[in-house]
This record gives structure tokens, sequence and C-alpha cells, in this order.
């Protein structure tokens, strides 16, 4: 194997996942001296080093973006920044920017490797799925960039690298079930936990919000399509040709009356009015001697993806989940009965970051 | 990146493990076509191209291997053979075998990628492992092979890749938890079960026999050192210079008394006057609200590493595995209080052989 050459990373995004992404890199770079920090950005700064020779410093960089006079770049001016440089470039995208996830084909194309957590690209229209792994590298492709988004799904769990593994060492993947969204997670093991009763509903969607596991409207958590996006990825992956997120059914815990009300204070002061619901659910499952989780799950004979409320046993590891960790369990013909299970934190910036780091070193090595 | 080049691949065991990774191998061989299939040797056989610019056939090495009479090489001839290779090579050693083990190191300065489920090499003395890493490919040694062994724990799990990433990212791994062998797991999941009495100790260990889940002589289970072997693999990767199994407790379940007891039929005739031991074991854990189980941890900061009898809550992951399930827990810095958490099979041909293929699509990767 021939000796590492220097390779260059441009950041895109320094905010909580970027930030814990760049304390990573710099904690890798001592064993990876071959690693550059040539550009970071956040919305409305861009520092980058005008000479390839030169790097930005992993100790001053967040007050020097601050102090940053230089220009914005777009993607395209990122792309024509990079092709400049004297050797193979990364591009980590820890955004969840929709016009940097379009131009990741381009990226690759030009031989630019990406990295991100970012699920827009991957959960879009299907040709725009083909087109990023059309231009990634191949056997028939050897000019394309590499892609890695492992922290997509399930942040730093090992669920994107898993999956591939199954399908490329030809085990068959039947079904794809659990949990996906740290946000339910939370509020479903409060609100129907298995001992215990749980507080009413609105309580516990305001509990959730004031401890930071909402978005700041909680309908972009509600309406389930943070947990679809990441089902289209995994379908793909395992596949299936889904078109995307709105060709299979998406439960959304939004009451409709509650749709089109004007920001999310107002939802949150309304939302109470809607408890009867969801309690009702709650009580229908307890008298089966169940619970209600929010799950996802891909049945790949069937070709059928749902993402909606669904009732398990207490005993059942969904049921049982702790906190607001995910969980994912892969049936499968050569795991049989007991499907292949990861669980654990699933969302938060550090295990994020923890992902994308874990995929630049996957990248480096493929590099050396 | 460059356009693949022919890879050579020396597959030594060709039994259960080794059968199931060259059927997968043949899968894999469509989407990776610079793959040759160029040695398989079996204990008293063995089968290779004299000239590189042919290969075994998938279809009929079986046959081919039973009707070789080519010599049988040693793992030294073999290094001889593969430096002739037009390319890169790499050796798949699907036994359990510890002379091949010890020539790991010979191979990777050769350059030879290494891929193997062998705990062998390891788990031995903490020199040994040394020796081998130092041989191994980095950046100060870029000559070295490289070498995986995802299925020396766990099967095809993704422990130890998981491992890594955690350390390589800079997570800080605290403690390492878990049922690591598919035979205890069985073992206490029937003899200790949540719900209901479960059976006599003996005769389980019986059923377990002649289920095929134990080795010939049950004793070489249940003297707890192939967890061990494990645990010392982990407790490395995790950064402890563990010197060997014997310099921690190792719980054995073999009575004293039958420890010297010659042949696997002679064992279990005697094992059911010993039942009691057991039971008092179960009754004390019952008294508690509790089951008991058979698991190794490591706890990184205090350097304590243990495997033997714990007792867990009767709704703690560890309690509710099924059938001969492995689960292992990484309770880390980044994580928190709630381990990340994998589960799933973590023995058998099929699922161990899906680690060895995934281990080499990794090495193919880096290849390109």
């Amino acid at each position: 194997m021939a000796k590492s050459k220097q390779v260059y990373i441009a950041v895109i995004g320094a905010g909580g996942v970027g930030r814990h992404f760049l304390h990573q890199l710099s904690i890798l770079s001592t064993n990876y001296s071959h690693v550059s920090l040539v550009l970071v950005s956040r919305s409305s700064k861009c520092l980058f080093v005008e000479d390839f020779h030169h790097t930005l410093s992993f100790s001053t960089w967040e007050n020097d973006l601050s102090a940053s006079s230089q220009p914005i770049l777009s993607p395209q001016e990122i792309i024509e920044y990079l092709v400049n440089a004297p050797g193979k470039c990364v591009v980590v995208d820890n955004t969840s920017n929709q016009t940097v996830a379009d131009s990741y084909a381009s990226f690759l194309r030009q031989g630019i490797n990406v990295v991100t957590p970012n699920k827009k690209a991957f959960s879009g229209s299907y040709e725009a799925w083909r087109d990023i792994f059309s231009a990634a590298y191949s056997a028939k492709n050897p000019a394309g960039g590499l892609v890695y988004h492992e922290s997509s799904v399930g942040a730093g769990l090992p669920i994107i690298s898993t999956l591939k593994d199954l399908v490329e060492t030809g085990d068959e993947v039947q079904r794809i079930e659990g949990v996906f969204s740290g946000t339910m997670s939370f509020l479903f093991n409060n609100f129907a936990p298995v001992e215990g009763k749980g507080g009413k509903w609105s309580e516990e969607v305001k509990k959730a919000k004031d401890a930071g596991y909402t978005e700041p409207d909680p309908r972009d958590d509600l309406n389930g399509i943070d947990v679809a996006r990441k089902l289209v990825i995994l379908a793909r992956l395992a596949g299936l040709e889904v078109e995307s997120t709105s060709s299979f059914p998406v439960q959304s815990l939004i009451p409709k009356e509650l749709e089109s009300v004007k920001g999310g204070e107002k939802f949150m002061e309304k939302l109470s009015d809607f408890d009867g619901q969801m309690e009702k659910v709650k009580s229908e499952a307890e008298g089966e001697g169940k619970v209600v989780r929010f799950v996802g799950s891909i049945d790949v004979a069937r070709k059928d993806v749902r993402v909606g409320l669904e009732l398990f046993e207490k005993g059942h590891p969904i049921a049982a989940l702790k906190g607001s960790d995910n969980i994912i369990s892969f049936y499968t013909k050569r795991y049989g009965s007991n499907p292949l299970i990861i669980q654990g934190a699933g969302a938060g910036g550090e295990v994020t970051a923890m992902g994308v780091t874990g995929d630049l070193i996957k990248v480096l090595q493929r590099m050396t």
C-alpha cells in the first residue's frame, strides 16, 4: 500500500453536529497527520485557506470563522475551490440543507468524497438517489468520489453499515422494524411506560419541548416525516425502489384541526384539547396488556413500508426502550426468528458527529 | 481512485464456517470480478492453482478438493506460494488452529492481508498481539498487510467494528458487558427463564449437547475460556494491556470433582450429582426477584475484567435474551447512562461467515 498523501477536508455546517465533528477531527488528526482542514462554513460565514499548503487551526477555527470576511461559497463554488487542491478532498456536510444535498452528485462526479448525516439527499426523489450513486465511486466508475452517510439513520449507531454488510454478503433482509426518532422514543416511553401510568399527551409533549427534545415547533417531529425519511433510506438500501416519503402511509400525530395553526406556541396551547384521542389509544393498548409506540417498519418481500402507532407486548424490546433511545431490528434469513438488534442514543450532536467521523475514517482508509 | 487490480484469495479451513464463506464469496465475486480464488485447504487436503492466471471454481471446489493430490502446505509454504502472485493477496483463516494463528504476523510482514474469525491469535499472549499489529499496515508501516477479525467476537454482529469506531473517534469506553457465548446463552435462557421454572442444570446441558449447541465435551464451553478469550480481545481494543485469559477471574461451571473425569460422556453421566450447586444459585437469584446469567464484563477505568455468573433484574436486557443470542452493551462517555447495545445470533456457520465476508469486503475496498 502506498504511503498516505495529503487529504483536504472542507466542513459545511459548524453548529451542533459540526462543532462536535471538528473536535473529533482534531483528535483524529493526531493519528491521521495527512489530513488538512481547509474550509469551514456556517450559514453566514465562511473561512478557507487560499493556499493549500496552509491549514485552518483546530484550536482557533471558531474565532477565526467569526472574524472572517471571506465570501460565502455556494456548493458549486466549493467544488471550483476544491478541484484546485493538490490531492484528494472530502466534503463533510453537517447541515440539513437541501441545496447542499442537491450538490452531492456534482461533488462526487469531480471525485470529491462526501460524508454527511444529512438525510435530505438520500430520502428525496428516487431519481436523485440514483443520480448520487451513479456519480459515486464503483468498479464501473473508478473516478467517482465515495459517499458515506451512517448518521442519516440512528446517528452514530451502526445501522447503515450493518444493513449494507447484510445485503452485500448475500443475506436476505426480510423485515426492518424499530423506533427511529429520539423525540418519539422519549415521548412514548414517558406517555405510556411499561410500568406505571404516564402523563397526559400534551403534558409529555410540553416536557419534551422544554427539555430540548423536540424541534422549536413540535409538529416537525409529530408529523412523522423525520421517521419516514429514515425508512426511505433503509428501504432503498434493502433493495426497494421507494419513490419518496409520500409513497407509503405515514401517520401524523398532529390533530387535523391543529395542522394549520400558526406557530409552535399556539399549537402547544391548543394541544391539550385533543388529549382524549391519544388517551383512547393508550387505554385500548392497556386493555390488551400492551403499550403503544411510534414505529417504522419495512416488509421487504411485500414492499410494504409504514410509519405510525403500533401496540407491543410489555416484554417486547421496543416496549422496554428507555430515555430517547432508538432501537432497530433486522429480521433476515440468516438470523432467523431472533433479529439482529441495535439499540442506543439515536440523536444528539456528539453521537451524530461520531457517525460522521467514523465515516471519514473509512474514507481516509480507502484513500491510502 | 485507480481501477481495481486482481486480488488473490487463499482460504484455509473449508468446514462449517469455511463452506459458508466460500458460498458467500461466490455471490460476492459477481460484483467483485477482480477476485481470484487460488487456494483452498482443509485439515487433510489442499487445492491450489499452479499458475495465478487460473482460478479455482466456486461450483466444483468441494469435489476438486476431495480429489486433490496436491501436498498440504504449511502456513510458511502458503506465504512462499502467495509471494509469487502477481498482485495483492488475502489469506482467509476459517480454522481455530493455533499454528495458523501463530503465522499471522509473518503473513502481514509480507504484505499479505489476513481475515479471520479465529480467536486464538488475538487472545494469546500480549506479545503475540503486539507482534501482529506491529506487522500490520499502519501509517508507519505502509508495507504491512491489513488484518480484520470481526467474527472473533459475536460472529457476524458488528461488535469489533463498533468498538474500534468508538475508540478511534475519541469516545471514552467505560464498561463493556454482555453474554458472549451462544452456548451459555442457550443454557441459562432455558435453565433460569424470566418466566417459568426451567429444568435441572444437567438436563439443560444434555439438551444443549443433543441440539448441537455445545462442543463434543461440554466442559470446553463450561470452563468459560471461550468467553474469556473474547474479553481479552475487547479489553485490548479498549486499551487495556491484558496479558492473557489467566490474568483475570474466570468462573468455571465444571464441578471441581469432574474436572479430571476422562471423556465428555463420563462427565455427562456424573453431572446430575452436582445439580444442587446450580439449583442453589438459581433459587438465591429468585429470592431477590432476579435471574442468573453467565456474563463477561470489562471495567476499563478499574482495569477489571471478569467472567462468571451474575444476577440480573428480570427487566434487564441480559435477562430477557432469547435462544442462543449474544448481547453486548457498550457503556461510554458519549452514550451516557443508556448503553449502545448490539444483540443477535453470536454463533453458527452462516453468521460467522458473514462477519468474515464483511471483513473481506472492507479489505477489498481498501485495496482499490
